[in-house]
């Protein structure tokens, strides 16, 4: 089924203690699209860039089977960039340039033909863009999925606010969900965060795994154990397209299905991070898919045990 | 089968953000012996304590099939005591007093009865006594399971190094195998470790889980959610002790056990987090540990996605 993706489309530099690059293609929209692209077809990008962005990465995408005629180049215009430093093992990061660029005046207008999509995934952006892409689809979709951050719980709750009471699917970090609901048990945070309109809530966790909460249950997918760590950059955003990939692949809609998503973005996420930028997303075999689809199983199935001695 | 637990009785002060307690029991191998016995029935306690020391709860674990006669009790002595305190959502502790008083002088004889126990778990201690222990067998058990800190890292390497020769299996935290390793990544630090001795690892990662390395497998077992935590002491020995009396209990030893040993004491230690000290651990209803260990395997059981889409 048809995913509409919404989010950056950047040029970064990054450094971390294994190296680093520059000017390299990033953005929130620019993972999640390649994440996405290997479990469904029909992905439509909306974003803006500046005429610097290579053409050729357009059209690698298109390759992939998405569609980019929502991405609007603005004449004369510089696309977003971003600059950061990775300390510490990768635990933490500063960032050193944010320019805006053509990203300041970003006011999405939908192709009429993306507005029938029946997935929805939000990339971290202003509220009221996202809220704004919400109200250009013609029908309600089946998931709308939201990705945000601490920066807009500072400066825009109300809007953040607003949106959150029209998605299904908020995908966010440990602090970000204590932030949003101000409770420290992430059992307490799914409470107040779900009265405030999401049905299911993931709380990402990085190199710690991340959490699925929905229909009175709670599931929880690890981060798979990786010898070499050298770029987290668009780790989030790859989760978060793996997962909305799987969903819009898949008929049904239920917290199982939605327990293999977590799986399907946690095992794409474990490929962004082995390379720089979105390099590792492209063009992964099938079979190295599988395969850690498959480490994941085995990381995780056991037998309940049995109790031999009773307490009573 | 027969469990030896050898570690710390004690006295402990503890603060959290949620209260204070004064002068309640504690000591390592007072936790890995009330968790273990709810897996199995002969535990053999080896520790050092003062005449100030309640024998009522050395009753109490009498009580629960635990024999208490390898525990030594020193006339005129006051026994081990430890103050801490714990900060920010107890994810950082202080000491704040370390009285060895008895301990200071504890070089532990084991009684005949306990040479030949099965399963020995060496709760933290100096490294030479726990070699020392090892020694007084008077047969290779068939598990011994060694639990120790970055101090002995520090203070005493080759010590320990002599003692990580003779075990099966290493209990440690993940700064601690980072440190013992010299590897930042924990696959590559399992790799360190096991070729100093031990068959298994187990990495644990206090809130978020713990590893399983052995066999050429990974297995994860994620912490359970709860609502409140009101004091992490002794969770570490308290997921020690449910793992060795889980094993202790079972005639097989493979990976298969080791991963239900796991998420035993996974559940043990949940439980003991909800109150301070051992409190929470001294009357577990059968169908509350029950109830737990199945929420374990909600939180993990998944069916493996299915690619639809090939990639090549």
């Amino acid at each position: 089924m048809s995913l509409l993706v919404i989010g950056t489309v950047a040029f970064d530099d990054i450094e971390t203690p294994f190296g680093r690059a520059e000017k390299i293609v990033g953005g929130a929209a620019t993972y999640i699209a390649w994440a996405a692209s290997y479990f469904t077809d029909d992905i439509r990008m909306v974003s803006i860039i500046g005429d610097d962005f290579p053409k050729s990465e357009l059209a690698a995408l298109q390759e992939r089977g998405v569609d980019t005629s929502g991405i609007k180049a603005v004449e004369g215009g510089k696309s977003f960039f971003w600059a950061g430093r990775y300390h510490h093992n990768m635990n933490s990061r500063e960032t050193l340039v944010t320019d805006l660029n053509v990203l300041a005046d970003f006011d999405p207008v939908l192709p009429p033909h993306y507005r029938d999509s029946e997935y929805v995934m939000l990339g971290n952006l202003t509220p009221s863009i996202q809220l704004s892409v919400i109200r250009q689809m013609s029908a309600r979709p089946k998931v709308i999925a939201l990705d945000t951050m601490n920066y807009w719980m500072d400066s825009a709750m109300d809007e953040l606010k607003e949106v959150l009471a029209h998605i299904d699917l908020l995908i966010i970090n440990e602090d970000e969900a204590r932030q949003l609901s101000g409770q420290y048990s992430l059992l307490k945070a799914n409470d107040v965060i779900r009265e405030m309109g999401p049905k299911y809530l993931v709380i990402k966790k990085g190199e710690h795994g991340a959490l699925l909460f929905g229909e009175g249950h709670v599931f929880f997918s690890p981060a798979l154990l990786l010898t070499e760590v050298q770029d987290p950059t668009g780790a989030g955003d790859t989760f978060a397209g793996g997962l909305m990939g799987y969903l819009a692949g898949n008929e049904d809609l239920n917290f199982e299905v939605l327990k293999q998503a977590i799986i399907c973005g946690s095992a794409m996420a474990s490929f962004c991070v082995e390379k720089f930028g979105p390099e590792a997303l492209r063009d992964i075999p099938s079979q190295h898919l599988i395969d850690r689809l498959e480490k994941f199983s085995m990381m995780m199935q056991f037998q309940v045990p049995g109790l031999r001695k009773s307490q009573d």
